[in-house]
C-alpha cells in the first residue's frame, strides 16, 4: 500500500476510514501519531488517528453532511500522500445518524426521528465465542431493544470466571485456574500475575469491538459503551493515569465515528477505589475534547449518583438506589437533573442468588410502564440460572424469560405519542400515573393511564376538556388492546380488574 | 329495682355494672351523674358512671386482680344504697386480659401472653343488618384476625349512602333519598336537615356496640374503636366542643371496662377540618383522666402523620404515605417514634376503583410478610366489587379474597419467635429481609429471612457462628413448609426460584 486507502464515497452519518502505512519499529501506538483535519461545507473537525497493527496508521471520520469533503493528514512519520478527497451521499434507508437528546428529557435521532429507548445490558457478549455472539445478536434484532450497554475490558465476577476470546493488550493474564466460585471476590484489578503491557495494545480485540458495533447498528441498535468498571481481576480498572488516558484516546480515535456509539463513563464508579472525582472529570474532558461527534455522555452508578448535573451529562444513566422504588423516582429525578433519565438497572429479571438478579418478568415488564409514563427510559436484563452459566447480562445468548418478550408492544405504544415523549400530568390522582405528551400544545391530544400492580375493576374519567377521546384499554402484561368507543367529559371506563392493566385516551379525528 | 343490681362474683379482666334506678325526669344525660370508686388489695379507680335509659344509671368497672373487691358510688340523685362488694376470681379460659406495650415495639396480653396483631378493617360492620353482623362474625373467627378497627359514629362515602340500623342520639337525620353516587361527596357533617340532641343519647345504638364487642371479645379479637372520623353526613364530625366532650365521656363510661377495647382517636384525623391539634391533645387528656385501665391509644392519618411521639400515643396507627413502599418503612418509624409500628391502613385486597381499595392479595399477603420481619404490624381490608355493594372494609360481611388464608399461617410462623417479636437484622443484606427476635440474648436462636416479590433459586447463608440450625423453606402464598436439613456456617439453600419465600433458621436443640 503505496497510497492512502479509503472509499471515495460513503453515506452521510457512515465511517470514512483512511488508512496509511506507517513504521512498526519502536512502539508504533506510542512512539508514533497521525491526525486528520475534515473539511466539508457544513463541518470541520480535526481527529486523532491510531495504529491498527500491522504497520497501518487509520483516521476516521463520521460526516454528518452530505457533500464533498476534503481532509489533511498530519502524522511524524513519512506518508505516501497528506491528503485526499471524498464524496458524502444520502444516508441508507434506516440510518437515522446518532441519538441526540432532545425536548430536554428524551432523545431523538440526528435526522429527527425519535427514539424511544428499550436498553439492555449484556456487559461482555462481545467477548464470548461466536456462535454466542451470534445467538445475542439474533436474540436483540428479534425483540424491540434498541440500545445494549456492555464494557470495553473483560468482566471479572459471579458467572464470569473464565477468560474474554482475547486481550486488549499485549502480555498475560494471571492464571485464572486458581479461580473458584468461594474466593474470586478476593480478587481485584491488584491481583498479581498480571503481566501486560499497557501501551501496546492488542488491535485485533478492538477490531472485533468494531465488528460487534457495526452489527448492532445494522440492526438499529445503540452501544452504550463502558469505558472502565470495577469487575476487574486483569488491572484494567486501576491503571495509572497515562495508561488511562492513553486508553481513552485509543477509544477515542476508533469508535467515535461509529453513529451508534454512546460514552459510558463507568458502570458503577463509585465501586473503583482507585479513581477519584478528578480523575472522572478529566475523562470527561478528554472525552468532550476528543469525539467531534458530540455522542451521549453518562456514567452509571453503584450506590450514589454521580452529580449528573455536571454540563458533561447529557442523560442520568441510574442505577436503582431502592429495591421496591426504582422507575417510580423518575419524575424526582427529572426535576433534579433536567436532562433524561435513563434507568440502566433496576433490577433483572432472573432468579440468582442476588437481589438485583431474581425479579420477575411482571415486576420488570411493570418497572418499564412505570418509567415510560413518567417520561423515563428503562433498561432490561436478565439472569436465569442454566446447565450453561450462560446468563444473559453478561454473557448473551438466547433469552429464557418473559418480560423481553413485552417490549414491542410498550414501545409500539410509545411511538403513538404525540411529539416526542411522554412526561407525568402535574393532574396525575394519587393512584395512577397518567402520562401526557412532553411537547407543550400537545397535552390535550393524549393522555395514557397506567395503574401499576393495581387492579381497578373501573375508573371515573374526567377530562374537564369538551374534546371526545377513543378509549383504548390495554393489558400491558397480555399485550392485548381492546376499543372501549368514544367518551368526553365524565365517564367510566370498564376494565379487567387485574394487574398491570392501562387506558389511553387518543383525541378522535374531528367529524 | 329498689337496690343496687351487679353480679357478686365476676372473673378478672371481666367486666362488673352495677345499676341503679334514678331520675327520668330533666335530661338524665346531662343533669344527673354517678360515679364509682373501686377498692382491691391491689387496685383502686374512681370511674365514672352514665345513664343507660328507662331510668338505670350504671357504674362500670373492670378489675385487674382476684381476691375481694369493695365499691362506693356518689350521685347527685338519690339511690337506694351508695356501696358493696364482690369478689374476682380467677380468668376464664382464653381471657388474657387487655392488650399492652411490651418490649418497646411490641404487644402482649397483660397475662404475659404475646399478641401479634392481624388486623382488620369493617368500619361500620356493626350498624349493618344482624344477618351480616353474624356473617363478619363468623369470618372472623374463621380466619386469624385478632383486631377489627371500627367506628362508633356511621359512615358516609362511596358504597356507604345507606342509613344505618340505629343513630347515636334522638333526633332524625337528613334525608339520604336525595343522595347519589355522583352528588355524595358535596354532603359532610355540614349538610342541613340534621336535627340531633347532642347532649340525649340513644342508649340502643351503643348497648347494641357493646354487645359487639362481647362478640369480638369471645373470639379473642381487640375492638380498635375509632371515637371520630371525617366520612361523615349527620354532624357528628363537627359537634362542638361541650357535644364532644360529652360524646367521650359518655364512650369511656360505657366501653372502658371492656378489657378488649382500643382508642383509635380518629381514622384520618387530618381530614377532619374543624378539628385541630388543640382538639386532639384535649381529647387525649380526657381519655388519659377517663381510661383508668390505659387501653392502648392512637390516632389514625390520611396523608400526614399526627406526632406519634406524643406521650399519650401508646402505638403508631398508620397509614402508607407511599403506594409503593408502605411496610417497607417500619423500621425507619420505629426508629423514629420507639413505639409498636401499626400499619393499618396499607391499601385494601379489591378491584373497586380507589387505589386504596385495588390491590391484589399477594400483594396484600406481601405487605403483611415485609411489615412482619421488620417488627411492625400490617392491617388487612377488602373491597371487592359484588351485586350486594356490601364491601367488608365497611360493612364486613363475607371475605371474597385471597390474602385473609394466608395469616393464620403467617400468624403461626411469627408465633414460633424465641421471646416477643420479630425485628429486622441490622446485619440484614440488602437484598432480603432477615428478621431476628426482639429480645436481646435471643438473636442467633432464630432467623426469618424473607424475600419478598425476588425469586432467587439459591441463597448462600453465612451464620458466622458455632449454632446448628434446623433450615425451612416457607411457601409464603401456598403456606407450605419445608424441611431442608440441618445446617451451620457457610451453606446453600436451594429455593423454587419463584416470589414470596422465606427461610426460616431455628437453633437445632443440643444433643
Amino acid at each position: 500500500m503505496n497510497k492512502l486507502n479509503y472509499e471515495k464515497t460513503i453515506g452521510k452519518w457512515n465511517m470514512i476510514e483512511i488508512q496509511c502505512c506507517g513504521p512498526t519499529d519502536k512502539n508504533p501506538f506510542a512512539d508514533f501519531w497521525i491526525r486528520g483535519v475534515f473539511n466539508g461545507k457544513n463541518e470541520k473537525a480535526a481527529v486523532d488517528g491510531f495504529y491498527d497493527g500491522d504497520g497501518i496508521y487509520c483516521v476516521r471520520f463520521m460526516p454528518s453532511f452530505e457533500g464533498e469533503y476534503k481532509f489533511t493528514l498530519s502524522s511524524n512519520f513519512p506518508m505516501p500522500e497528506d491528503h485526499g478527497a471524498f464524496t458524502v451521499t444520502r444516508q441508507e434507508e434506516g440510518n437515522h445518524g446518532p441519538v441526540r437528546v432532545q425536548n430536554t428529557y428524551h432523545f431523538a435521532y440526528e435526522d429527527g426521528s425519535p427514539y424511544y429507548s428499550i436498553g439492555t445490558t449484556c456487559y461482555v457478549w462481545h467477548l464470548q465465542a461466536d456462535r454466542l455472539i451470534e445467538q445475542t445478536l439474533q436474540n436483540l434484532s428479534e425483540f424491540a431493544f434498541n440500545k445494549i450497554r456492555f464494557c470495553i475490558f473483560p468482566k471479572h465476577y459471579a458467572y464470569n470466571l473464565g477468560e474474554p476470546r482475547e486481550y486488549p493488550y499485549e502480555g498475560r493474564p494471571m492464571d485464572s485456574g486458581i479461580l473458584t466460585v468461594d474466593n474470586f471476590y478476593e480478587y481485584d484489578g491488584h491481583a498479581k500475575g498480571n503481566q501486560w503491557d499497557f501501551f501496546r495494545f492488542n488491535p485485533a480485540y478492538f477490531r472485533h469491538i468494531e465488528k460487534c458495533i457495526v452489527r448492532l447498528q445494522k440492526l438499529g441498535i445503540e452501544a452504550d459503551l463502558i469505558l472502565m468498571h470495577p469487575y476487574d481481576r486483569w488491572g484494567f480498572s486501576c491503571m495509572d493515569d497515562a495508561a488511562d488516558d492513553f486508553y481513552l484516546n485509543y477509544i477515542l480515535a476508533r469508535f467515535s465515528a461509529y453513529r451508534n456509539v454512546w460514552w459510558s463513563l463507568a458502570n458503577e464508579y463509585d465501586l473503583m477505589k482507585d479513581k477519584n472525582y478528578q480523575n472522572w472529570e478529566h475523562y470527561a474532558d478528554l472525552i468532550c475534547r476528543k469525539d467531534p461527534y458530540s455522542h451521549l455522555r453518562s456514567i452509571h452508578n453503584c450506590v450514589h449518583f454521580y452529580d449528573h448535573t455536571r454540563p458533561w451529562i447529557t442523560h442520568c444513566s441510574i442505577q436503582r438506589q431502592d429495591i421496591y422504588k426504582s422507575s417510580e423516582m423518575v419524575q424526582e429525578w427529572r426535576g433534579r437533573y433536567k436532562k433524561p433519565v435513563v434507568l440502566d438497572e433496576i433490577m433483572y429479571e432472573g432468579n440468582i442468588q442476588y437481589g438485583w438478579g431474581n425479579i420477575s418478568a411482571q415486576e420488570m415488564v411493570r418497572r418499564f410502564w412505570e418509567a415510560t409514563c413518567r417520561g423515563g427510559y428503562a433498561g432490561h436484563g436478565e439472569t436465569y440460572l442454566n446447565s450453561q452459566d450462560i446468563l444473559w447480562w453478561s454473557h448473551g445468548g438466547k433469552l429464557l424469560g418473559e418480560s423481553h418478550k413485552r417490549f414491542r408492544f410498550l414501545h409500539e405504544i410509545v411511538c403513538e405519542t404525540p411529539g416526542t415523549g411522554l412526561k407525568l400530568y402535574e393532574r396525575s390522582s394519587w393512584d395512577e400515573v397518567c402520562a401526557v405528551p412532553e411537547q407543550i400544545g400537545k397535552e390535550n391530544q393524549y393522555y395514557l393511564f397506567y395503574y401499576s400492580f393495581m387492579q381497578p375493576a373501573f375508573r371515573e374519567f374526567d377530562m374537564k376538556n369538551e374534546e371526545e377521546y377513543e378509549v383504548t384499554i390495554i393489558d400491558t402484561w397480555e399485550m392485548t388492546t381492546t376499543k372501549a368507543g368514544r367518551k368526553k367529559g365524565k365517564f367510566i371506563v370498564e376494565l379487567p380488574g387485574k394487574p398491570y392493566i392501562a387506558v389511553q385516551l387518543k383525541r378522535a379525528e374531528q367529524r
